[in-house]
């Protein structure tokens, strides 16, 4: 028996915790296991697919990019500069990859019970064969067998795309970007399909000191000049209208609260002016992203585009990382949101349309059953997005799916978002959801609240169906 | 294996994860299964025993009443018209019942994994005799059957009440009530017992438009005057007296926050009066339901009425809705409570009195283990309402256990309510409610927290007698 | 089968909920069952193991000294008085012991799936040798057995400490104690390791009545006048030197919110000599809270105490039983934290300092997984202290690691601290830890999240090398 559990990367993983649970769930499993991937929203760039490189290292590729690795060997006293991560001022830091490597085979250990060691290890497995959870003694051989199959072929980002299943890809752009790369790969001969995001929050975020450069790339990206509140207002239509040509079926909004509230014409203008003027203060700015989330709907619902918010991280929380690294260092804390208030304004405006979709992705799990199901169960515009960030994982994907199904349904929620710019990881994640979510089913099936053949089919919709029609894919 | 997963109403439903757990569920079941139900909070209408009438078609039946079941169908863009809601203002709606019940059959799989799901069945099932799920196949035959049924003497009000074994039944009647289908009921030679349920929220929120005219219904209740304040407490307890005459054990107070606090009688009589004049404020109505909790649990003290608090739900969140259709319909939503800072002056009044009960529900569950558990767990007065409205689930129900029973342990709850105004869901939700709390003592006897036989006992108080200790049945 | 779950002390107990899970857990626990107990927080009162004498009568043993259990019965309309808790005033409480353990013997089954319940059953059979449910039957005949017992040599509080294989067992300690029965243990012929813990709270608090008295007792023990704010830090200074000197490794410190803010140094001055003129309000108390807790962390950064910070009491909730029977008689309730902005000003000060050790405590299970594990997974300085007090129970302890684990890991984490008064139930209390801990990594194992090797370390690092570690023991 004991032997059995000493596979670390075994058929049945994260199904239990009973025998009966674990047979229905394998069954659920096995007939969505090899559907396509559908992913609605992430962080990969481009240009990887765009250019068809070759990966780098197994340090640069695994560790360097992944705020989730180096945040947990940070926790124990890590530094950053050890790990090779860049400095903004440029202070050198560690360039040995194999040294850092090491650090973290060492210290592996501490991801066990994580998602990021799940992730790992079966990128490890899967895509390299590699069948021995990594530790001091056999850190350099696996670096150095990662290293050589890097350079195969088969590992080239296309050709992975393709034996990853993946049929859609949307990454994540900001509201100027000139998508060069999402054209170079429509262009190519290669039929692989990744679509952009519109993600405007650079320039929503008036009080930043950077605000004023992002609203000028904003207006070389439309050719005109952005002076007042309205030539704003009709650089984004023009950009979404861009962003939609180019495949776009999405917005993306990261927002500290979730707070709306649409302001008077002059208010508004006034704030903006200010911001012109460098003057605008944190408050300010709640307002004016308050403001914006109403207006965003209000394009949404002219131009089709789902609006997705992300609702509830302390970016930056850090200060001495965020200064010395920069932003997303891992040091991103979530805090308590309201949608109850927050929402209220937004859903009672268009909350109401059913051809609008509004995903709200939370931080805070207190929602769930207390305020993002009962909305969702109700307002037609409004849908659940998955559990996010912190919370994609075991644990948090099953509590996600306790405290939303009984007042919302399955079909109030939207499948899976990897939400990765790890592309190697995005096969590792969509497994996960899928076995978490046969497992969760499963529970229901063999406590007879649905029958096996609902489970089956439900099984279906949450692995591929549900995303497909809430993204108008 | 796979056949058995396929019954919709399976004996053994509920019951899970392991068969270590169904086995000892099953028999802990089986010993409070049939045990008379008690239902001491719900909103059943009296009309329906005093007349004694058939029940009308399926849909009228089923659907237009019941809020979980079209704020579900609303969520995914069913329109309301379509659905038979009646409006405000008229409009006319959809009137062809069978193509209302078919819209609903055929999105019969949005409740899957729902207790609305679960309660239907159960009655389809226990009631009709029906074997299949509700699907649109199946949808025109069902309705003729239900509305065959429906027809036959057996399924009369009166017949129903004897044949679903209920001891009690609590309705909830307006503070001017003349409760003239409880007084048929009791002049009757029918021997069903059905108590009021004092619920005065619709005088004690005075900054509602129909205020006024309640305040005059309640005037004329009592046959006097009420001026002032003093006049609109004298009247209160004079209807509380007569309640009492009438069978009433309880009171039930719907408010938002659960804030408690005494105004000097200055203040609250110039409250009053700015009402009387139409010019109180939502701050105004905070003050004065604040003080209101500690007046009625001051007359609960007196007169022995225990004393129910339902805290937390934004009344209509969507006001279009609200507008268009009126009150609950399905735009409730809940918000954070605070119980802990909320209660305090209302307990260190009246919280060490043990011969006074005073029940809170939540719909925040972060308060089970936070603030309710502890705060049950100490004051006399104080006791656990059951998991309410959106949480009356299989996983509410088991998050609300495994919360609040090792601070708060089983005897500072008080058995379980079904809270609804279907009557034909009334065993349905009842059985839901034995299942789940057998599955939970399954699982302390499992884990050898308590044994097989302190289990049975526990069964026995969690279905029977806490619920009638509590309401003094 | 039933018999077996008849047994109140079954070797498999806690484990669940499947066979799967059973047999991996008792073989995990088996390897950690016998390790020493290392006991970093509790409040045994050294007096204890300085004088070696027998432990009084039963009732003053067990239930006299702990709120857990006259809370419980209190709910339930039990007077204090009739429980022999000494007020106050010295109004007279009951005084015969054995009809005090009747009420409470009556009343066990409030203690049912409750962890009080469960320290009792353990205590009563691994050190009475008593195998059966304490009942109003049993009663007195339990009581005469175990008064006889208490008067045994081998139930020497010495004996029983090196019986339960203690290696460490902390006290707390005021800021001014000096620590006499410490020195006691010390100058003994006696081995165990008994060590103070820094607890300024008393002179922290600056709004209490007692506070001038505290004041001049810190003053006393370090031998000077305390004037001003620059006299009390350096007296605070010189009574960490001592308590270093005899053996503490942490500090402690008791807060309602875990606000940190540093003051300018005129603001806080101010407000300490506003405190010496009696006038400090409750507003100066919390901004002089949320400074010294700034203070101390600057204080152990320079002396290598580890911080303890236990926040989110509302002490003494229940005025009348406060003014009648004083401090710690359950009626201190928990109210929501907010970890994300309380921490932010200490954590960007000293957060990243990887020496220094913050061990933060919670009662809002809400922060696990929004703000506690973020947070402890990045902060070098910052690790999650044990689920505490209401939540040191099997669900609670399963909450935790269910959603801590997935964001920090296991290695952010401190392992288990008793928190206990009640000397005898040490080792229950570490019991119950160490099985819910095997049982969760169980969980683990079954699912193939973890390897069985790995679950075998880890619950290693969870019993014994954790604590050792983050307490430099």
């Amino acid at each position: 028996m004991i032997n059995e559990f000493n596979e670390i990367f075994h058929p049945d993983r994260f199904f239990g915790p009973s025998s009966e649970i674990i047979d229905i769930a394998r069954e659920l499993y096995s007939n969505v296991k090899d559907l396509p991937i559908v992913s609605p929203h992430g962080h990969v760039d481009p240009k990887l697919l765009a250019l068809n490189q070759p990966f780098p290292d197994p340090t640069e590729l695994f560790l360097i990019p992944d705020h989730y690795i180096f945040r947990m060997l940070y926790s124990q006293g890590i530094r950053l500069e050890d790990l090779g991560i860049p400095t903004i001022d440029g202070t050198p830091v560690e360039t040995d990859h194999k040294k850092i490597w090491k650090i973290f085979a060492e210290n592996f250990h501490l991801f066990l019970g994580t998602p990021t060691g799940i992730w790992l290890t079966h990128e490890l497995n899967d895509v390299f064969g590699i069948t021995e959870r990594l530790n001091s003694k056999n850190a350099i051989e696996i670096y150095n067998l990662i290293e050589k199959k890097l350079n195969e072929p088969d590992m080239l980002p296309r050709n992975l795309f393709d034996r990853f299943n993946i049929e859609v890809l949307s990454t994540t752009d900001s509201a100027s970007d000139d998508l060069e790369y999402h054209k170079m790969i429509k262009e190519s001969d290669w039929n692989g399909r990744v679509i952009p995001t519109f993600r405007p929050d650079a320039v929503v975020n008036i009080d930043k000191p950077e605000w004023k450069e992002e609203i000028q790339k904003l207006a070389r990206s439309v050719k005109t000049q952005i002076n007042n509140f309205s030539d704003f207002i009709e650089a984004l239509k023009a950009r979404r209208k861009f962003f939609i040509e180019m495949g776009a079926v999405a917005t993306d909004h990261g927002v500290q609260s979730g707070y709306t509230h649409e302001l008077e014409k002059s208010e508004v203008e006034s704030i903006f002016n200010k911001a012109i003027d460098g003057k605008a203060t944190a408050e300010d700015t709640n307002a004016f992203v308050a403001h914006m989330l109403i207006e965003f709907a209000r394009m949404s619902l002219e131009d089709g585009l789902v609006m997705q918010i992300h609702a509830g991280a302390n970016r930056n929380h850090n200060n001495i990382i965020a200064d010395k690294f920069g932003s997303d260092k891992g040091c991103d804390i979530p805090g308590r949101s309201d949608f109850t208030n927050g929402l209220k304004e937004l859903l009672n405006k268009f909350g109401n349309k059913p051809h609008l979709t509004i995903i709200v992705f939370t931080l805070d799990e207190t929602t769930y059953s207390r305020e993002l199901a009962p909305l969702a169960g109700h307002y037609p515009a409004l849908k659940i997005g998955p559990a996010w960030w912190f919370h994609d994982s075991i644990e948090g994907m099953t509590r996600y799916r306790e405290r939303i199904t009984e007042t919302a349904g399955f079909y109030n929620t939207v499948g899976f978002n990897d939400d990765t710019r790890a592309f190697l990881s995005i096969p590792a994640r969509h497994d996960v959801a899928r076995r978490v979510d046969s497992n969760f089913v499963a529970g229901l099936v063999v406590r007879h609240i649905i029958t096996f053949e609902e489970g089956q089919k439900i099984m279906k919709d949450l692995t591929y169906n549900l995303v497909k029609k809430a993204y108008k894919l």
